[in-house]
């Protein structure tokens, strides 16, 4: 978005709705060709390039999914939209269009809306996509943005959840546990500042850790990479709430088992050492921390090769029959059974 | 929806959030052949038979969108729904996939959330769409929901808001301001109820305006209809806020202007009859009172023959130069400016 753009609240009194849309959508530049109408019609078009078309679509409300206390308009605008793509990228489709709906209530001057909007169109931006839809609407307190995302895929290379066989690598892209170790202190620091609101916080040295919890990266270049190596993963997931349920939606979308090996699971020493200053056993934060935003996938063996090519991805374990279900394999060779929120326990029927 | 498969609380609270979303899910059936990956994987996938993708989103907030005393959760469910689609409708676009997230509060049981799905359910059903995404969430007091859907459109048919060229004829879909009439009806009986819970609604006679308040139908049959006379629209609109910004919305994207016939305006007598008895001026209620969710388009006047086969279609005007602007002509023949909320005055730079 252009930064000349600014309205100030007098404008804005000034406008009418459908004005005020129009205001605050000309920073949005269309710039995939696949986009055939933009935002200020009933619905967007686009012409997609691909047989196929992932879209994927998140609710994010203020207080449930995020804490205005500490996190900036600009970066929850690129986290929301982030986090809608990780979701078309972990079906190794490419993002080509987002649209964003908001509910904002009085406590917002149309600087934040704006900051917010930033925020998602850098995003965009970063992976070629185009804002196709914008509304805003009244909210009674709290902010609540809704984001759709469309992309594209090729027949050949969509990569469901289920499609994982046995002895298959287990795959992840990037480090783990960062953005919940970045969760822990920004949470910290509020209990401070709300004892002592002269404490300015010292987050020295833990940038990355704020950084992936504040404003995680699609992995579009892991998908990129992937097509450049000619390697379709068999199954494929957005690690959205830790390692744990990742692992157990693919198994149970594949009706599988898998093995998870601890020493293999990627941290910097950064995460390692602030979860250890937090008292936290780590392995269990990337278990079940949440916020990654990465992608879990699994290859043939065969693929093995093709595989160590792809920057930032680490085998982390493999596929295993459904009977042997999904276990954890401690530094000291221990097993233990994989727990995640959200799962109950697999039932008869199944 | 299956009527079948109700889940008791206790149930609920033994499933996880994916397993809730299983059952919830179990009743929805993949019927549209574009749907390729529906619910339960991280993105829906569809392979559009079309060249087109039309994709529209909408979000819908308790005690802003809708008010839980008077709506029943099934008739919201097939609303939002049915809202949605016809974004889609009005670019010439058959809905083919719909999404839906909700954020719920402790206040809803699971045969609440039920029942909402199976109204979002019948409306698919209705218009042969599958819903491919649902998602579950934590609200801390009000129901949101956020729908997202695609519609196929080839590109000779793509209609959209621009494109009104002058003497084109004004049509509209159906007949107007029964919905806001049944908004009033509505209002004024919970009004009664507040202050005398004992009091039973009597709404004799009136259930057709309240079916257009509470269930509004995509208009589906007029698309359809439109296709089979090879009749395509210069422009066209979904009427959400009232006849007053539909028109605008045409005329300011088409960069023209229009004429509106007061006595054409299409409304049954007892939306009339109800409108003076509450006191309400029927044509203020058509201009402005919002909810209809018909369509309104552009034809050429050389397609006047074509346009009186698509049944439930009223001619209502025409498109004039821009700096006539938009005019209603009232039954007495006087000229009066249409103004409509959500507008500001055309401004010097347009």
């Amino acid at each position: 978005m252009q930064d000349n753009n600014h309205l100030s609240n007098e404008e804005v009194l000034t406008l009418g709705k459908y004005d005020l849309i129009a205001e605050l959508s000309k920073g949005f530049h269309v710039e995939n060709g696949s986009t055939v109408v933009g935002i200020g019609d009933d619905a967007a078009v686009t012409a997609p390039a691909s047989e196929n078309v992932a879209s994927a679509s998140r609710l994010f409300m203020e207080n449930v999914h995020f804490d205005l206390t500490y996190v900036p308009l600009r970066h929850l605008g690129y986290k929301v939209a982030a986090i809608t793509f990780s979701d078309l990228l972990a079906m190794n489709a490419v993002p080509t269009q987002l649209s964003v709906n908001m509910a904002i209530s009085n406590r917002f001057d149309m600087k934040a809306v704006q900051e917010l909007l930033d925020g998602v169109a850098t995003c965009c931006e970063n992976v070629h996509a185009d804002v196709v839809g914008l509304d805003l609407m009244t909210s009674r307190r709290d902010l609540i943005i809704s984001v759709s995302a469309n992309g594209e895929c090729e027949p050949a290379l969509l990569t469901k959840r289920a499609g994982a066989s046995e002895n298959e690598l287990l795959c992840v892209s990037g480090d783990f546990a960062a953005a919940y170790a970045g969760l822990l202190l920004l949470e910290r620091e509020k209990k401070v500042f709300e004892v002592n609101p002269d404490v300015q916080p010292d987050f020295t040295g833990k940038d990355y850790l704020l950084s992936r919890q504040l404003r995680p990266e699609p992995r579009l270049d892991i998908v990129e990479a992937l097509r450049r190596e000619e390697l379709v993963p068999t199954a494929m997931v957005n690690v959205a709430d830790g390692l744990a349920a990742a692992m157990m939606q693919i198994c149970r979308a594949s009706q599988k088992g898998a093995v998870l090996f601890e020493e293999r699971i990627p941290m910097t020493e950064l995460t390692f050492n602030t979860l250890k200053s937090l008292d936290i056993v780590h392995t269990v934060a990337a278990l079940n921390g949440g916020d990654d935003y990465e992608l879990m996938f699994t290859v043939k063996q065969a693929d093995f090769e093709k595989i160590k090519n792809v920057p930032n991805v680490s085998i982390v374990g493999y596929i295993k029959e459904k009977e042997y279900g999904c276990q954890l394999i401690t530094s000291d060779n221990h097993q233990i059974e994989v727990k995640a929120q959200g799962f109950s326990k697999m039932r008869a029927h199944e």
